[in-house]
């Protein structure tokens, strides 16, 4: 399969791919092909679906307090359907385990998304 | 709502209360109150189930590296009748986004439980 | 009592609000409701003064290397009157115990909130 | 100043010195010796006293998850004559900021060291 | 390439497999396959010597105080032939990045594994 | 040896100083000779190359997430000669121990220090 067709592959799975993961194609070749691989064995619908992966990687982002990661999660998930209201439930289980900040970081990202796009 | 009427719920909706949680009705009573009050909120059924609210805990909780509240989420999260297969795909994103050892701690854990239980 | 009583409370123990915290009145009345109430708890006076309290905060936001948190808590610190000799023996316990740029991002709060303020 | 001296003073400053600390003075006198005058700079009576000193590095330990850290900050602490409602004002601050899990690994410490000294 | 083959270049790369790496070919084969991909990847001399690879690893895994990881990759590096004072100088980069404790727990693990083999 | 003597010493050890590390000089002495001392000891040539251990704290940085200090340690690891591959590899021992966001963090600091400078 060539790499643009994994590529796409991938956009359906996680609705948005961040550009430095387009970069790495000429910048790190090597690693580009095994996170490209990587990545679509772990987004793929199996036992849980893409949308609940898409919740639970906001979550974990949230809770290491990695705001950028929750952003490009989030926009991600919102090109996949995933509403205000699973995002919302998911970052209250960062909350109880990672601290306020956790939960904040995640409503601040939900709005910028929701004005950007 | 009695408190003991307020705990069975939370047992209802995380599958397992820890020690310390009890304990802390002794030890901290205004804490207590409160945090039986919002594990009340945050764990019902929602937009989410508490299913899929257990399997986030699980991912949360790996790649936070925490490897006791990784044990604690999936004996509850076993007794809800989360499998398997669920947990894996969680801590996969984990893996992703927060590293092997978060991944390596999750699959420690259902082990662990699966023994013990 | 009112939320608006109570958030005036939570004002005069933590010295400023966050936009974020207000914003959450719409965003999630829920979360918004058990945070106001989880707030008044944490910040009252008690066995430690709600000074003491804003200095552990700041040392444990700059810890978790949280900026966003660190200005918060040291914009909040300044008008409840703690003074830079304080929160400087605090962020060394940070420095200690995190690391130095821990410390540092403490610093840089301090003088990024003199100059707004 | 003699070492011994210096190891004196830092006890009196932090009420327990960690086997691992003067293991060091063997297996790595260079960074000993820094340790030493960097323990003694940090942990003294200043604008905060070393009881307070030593109820945030109890917050911060538990705030990163340190459970290690928070039981070596705690009997310490104990030495010094910091009571237990001082510390667990300091864990509610650790529990906003950092999760429950931090709170609850405060609280086990205590009980813990209670227990063995 | 059979999975054996494969697993032996990895052991000659890292020094020492963990348990739960092997067991994880039973337990999530697809996780296990990409996992020995990785692996291979990753620990190769390159612009890096393995050895330089695995006092990065000891260093990373002590900055996130993930006292686990620090022991396997200690392990895996004194087959390899890392010597103390190349690790003790790894160390003092995450007592500086990441606090004292990071630099401790390094110390406690080249203990340890010394004592263990 | 004056201070400025000693400050030079570091530059040639890291191959940059951080704007906020000379400003301490007037915010906080004590803390500034302390930390003037502790960097001239960490980084020196010794078991491993100030050249190894820059790579490493590149590869620390990015594994706490801790995009600041990347790309302070990126811009100092280039004076010095480190060259982008070192640096990839370095990142990849990140990805491995905390995921894929680290790795790209690292990524993204090397492409803005290689543009600004």
């Amino acid at each position: 399969m060539t790499d643009d067709k994994k590529l796409k592959e991938i956009e359906a799975k996680i609705g948005k791919i961040p550009q430095i993961f387009k970069d790495l194609k000429d910048l790190s070749p090597e690693m580009y092909e095994m996170l490209v691989d990587l990545d679509n064995m772990i987004w793929a619908d199996g036992a849980l679906s893409r949308k609940v992966k898409k919740i639970i990687a906001i979550a974990v982002a949230a809770a290491l307090r990695d705001t950028h990661a929750v952003k490009e999660q989030t926009a991600g998930a919102k090109k996949l359907g995933v509403t205000d209201e699973e995002i919302e439930e998911g970052l209250r289980v960062s909350f109880l385990l990672a601290g306020m900040p956790s939960y904040m970081y995640g409503k601040i990202a939900v709005k910028d998304v929701m004005k950007r796009e």
